[in-house]
């Protein structure tokens, strides 16, 4: 058997009784996770765009864009959720694929499932399927693809992408190897496009286009099924010779699934991901102690120099800039108790309240850990009482950056909430973390779309209230 | 400015004052030989999987799927007719791209061409100077590129398709920037895939997406301008450091224009170009000397061992091999004193007077034409006739493979119109091919498809009847 047989063969012939308890809650954790961040990703700038071009485009108005109150053809509605996804860059993340895992495979899975009815198991185990695909195929080609250039979320994505369908829809091994051929042809974005909207873009395209080669493979299409190993297959021409290892990508398929172990990550803060240590430890500190802002005389903050140097911002000048500001990021958990999403707009980072308690937070590259080039991820924070006291926390790892020190399910909630009443009103919210909660139970998932039309009407009577 | 600007000041600055008389010449040919290609591809068992594909997607009806009697959406329409455009690899090449160059330029403007008035004149440059691009940065990274495995017909393509669009569109110096820098983000197409549908999937992707790309750059949607010489832009990710040279992409942007010198190439016969040669000096014999087929005894034809290993095929089974088959191909020659479309039909290739016919013509490897590497392009035929006669011919070069040696208008047109003919009434073509060579009068380029429309509407009446 070729390579994409190979991972064909696993991908069609797991099933949902494989898949371990852990690793249906790890989806689901990560399912909703990725619902939130895609509709919070609907209020950025880039979705007026998207809006615009779907609406040149139309298309059949049978799949939900989630947030923009619009309904598409199938292909634009997966390219469409896939670029509002990872609009905020707050979703989930693998280091195995080093990248993010969900934002290629969840929408193409809506866009089919609001089509015709699937069971809420079937949708697990698809979601599951094309998690571990990506990752798999990661653990043949990383980190010399991630070092190459390649944007792994896309151009390894669009095979998780890929499989997540293949498996959803049914298709035979030699469908579904023809599909990963296919994707091996359509998989692309380079990190030189990071920083700006193409980013985003990059997940849409993957999204869309992993979908593409399992709809035109499910047709008949034609494709190579030595796509990856070939002379000049996917694996050659992306990572060159003797530069990947093809065994890597079927050995050790679901043992343990990737999903269970090493696992996901959950960005608690809609911040950039080096803040987030000095964040939860001072967080901890404020709570424990009770602290008000008017107790403090000062805090400071030590973390890895090599993620100081990105976010060791004293006066952000924009919103965008404030994700980027370990003392801005501070200064709110001082004032509010709480990172979310509205405090990173450009008429809320400049509020005089929060920059004159700015004015407190002193960040420092952390003089004594002394972590290795992979530990780099804790923080110190200490802080000077106004009775003379100094007290301390140290957080070795962020909240949500693994099993080991997994988001507690209210925190997660609590993320889901904010990014939800982005756009809709807050309390309709609570129907769909209901259905994802209990996904593995759905008959039918196209009701977790109704959940999302409710909402939208909702939001318009309360408008037209 | 960075290589992405330099290249849009060139293609914005173009005017179409600049190009010469031989440019807009070429471009005509060009055009009229896609399109005639494209309208036979949608003959080929791929156009059915495109229809359904198109068919579930719905989408504005605003832009004609050449051949197929469909109207979709401008993305689907420069999505379906590039596929089908490279569908019968019967399309142009240019062998500085390393490929053929009109089937990702033609399909956008084609789209974008069908929804709104543009005089003949901005259709021809929009498309040289879409083939320019395309063309240069191939001087760029050629043949490292090539050779690494991509299909420059859809990785550099989509530089041409985005090039075009943007050029067609008026955009702006930085917005066309941008444009190129997003296709940068979403070239793709490997050569394993070579020998299946997904060769002329990679089209329809790069054509699409050179399309998307400029429409997202005209909305405002970012892009890095040093998308292409950043440390993880396009020239070190797909080329590899120092494997390319960044001043090769605008040093000698028009001076000359590519699709004047080396020029463009027109394949005659729907068949592996390694016969044209071969199939060019049997012709030249059967006609000077008005040979029949009873007159020969044998031919045999001798071309460069590198060529001939994939296409002496003395026996073959289908359509598809019957066009890498010499042996077939010089049969016809000898039978009908043409090579046409539909002598490579499951059908037809069995045909017992064809079969028959075979048996006189040997091939070998050239025993004393000593070319270098790159010059294997010729053929000698000697014919031994039924009067002990013996009679040869050369041919350095098959007709039409370059300037120096260009297919005839009125060959040109016979191909146009074998192609036509497949779908549509035979005379109804006429219309089509005065448009092409009057372009540039054109007060508005719709009235080309209005010709598509008119044929359609014949052939249905012809049908009804």
């Amino acid at each position: 058997m070729s390579v994409a047989e190979k991972i064909a063969d696993k991908i069609i012939h797991t099933r949902y009784g494989d898949l371990p308890l852990e690793a249906v809650h790890w989806a689901k954790v990560a399912i909703l996770d990725t619902l939130g961040v895609t509709v919070a990703g609907s209020r950025e700038p880039l979705s007026q765009i998207v809006r615009e071009v779907l609406s040149e485009e139309g298309g059949r108005p049978e799949c939900t864009v989630l947030g923009l109150d619009i309904k598409t053809s199938i292909q634009n509605a997966a390219w469409a959720n896939g670029v509002l996804s990872h609009a905020l860059d707050y979703d989930d993340i693998s280091n195995t694929l080093g990248g993010h895992p969900s934002v290629p495979v969840l929408p193409p899975l809506l866009a089919l499932a609001e089509r015709r009815a699937f069971a809420g198991k079937e949708f697990l185990l698809a979601y599951a399927v094309g998690f571990e695909t990506e990752c798999k195929i990661g653990r043949g080609v990383n980190f010399v693809h991630y070092d190459r250039g390649w944007h792994p979320t896309s151009t390894l994505g669009i095979f998780g992408a890929a499989a997540a369908s293949a498996k959803l829809l049914g298709l035979s091994v030699t469908d579904c190897s023809r599909a990963l051929a296919m994707a091996a042809s359509m998989a692309s974005g380079i990190k030189a496009n990071f920083g700006t909207m193409t980013k985003p873009l990059h997940i849409g395209q993957a999204a869309r286009n992993g979908l593409l080669a399992t709809l035109l493979a499910s047709k008949g299409f034609s494709a190579s099924l030595e796509a990856f190993e070939a002379r000049q297959g996917f694996c050659n021409v992306y990572n060159g010779e003797g530069q990947y290892r093809l065994e890597a990508m079927t050995e050790r398929w679901g043992e343990p699934f990737d999903l269970v172990q090493p696992g996901v990550a959950i960005k608690q803060y809609p911040c950039c991901g080096s803040t987030h240590s000095a964040i939860d430890a001072l967080l901890s500190l404020v709570r424990t102690q009770d602290l008000k802002p008017e107790d403090v005389v000062c805090v400071e903050a030590a973390i890895h120099v090599r993620r100081l140097v990105h976010v060791n911002r004293p006066a952000p000048k924009s919103g965008l800039e404030g994700k980027f500001s370990l003392q801005y990021c501070l200064a709110r958990v001082l004032l509010e108790r709480q990172v979310k999403l509205s405090h990173f707009r450009d008429d809320t980072i400049d509020e005089p309240q929060v920059r004159k308690i700015m004015e407190k937070i002193k960040v420092a590259p952390h003089p004594r850990m002394e972590w290795k080039s992979t530990e780099h991820f804790g923080a110190e924070v200490s802080v000077e009482l106004r009775n003379g006291e100094k007290i301390k926390a140290l957080q070795e790892r962020a909240v949500g950056r693994g099993p080991e020190i997994p988001l507690p399910q209210s925190l997660l909630k609590a993320k889901f909430l904010d990014c939800w009443s982005q756009v809709f009103p807050r309390a309709t919210g609570a129907e769909v973390i209901d259905k994802v909660e209990t996904l593995e139970t759905l008959a039918d998932t196209r009701t977790l779309f109704q959940s999302f039309s409710a909402a939208g009407q909702e939001k318009r009577e309360r408008k037209a209230r």
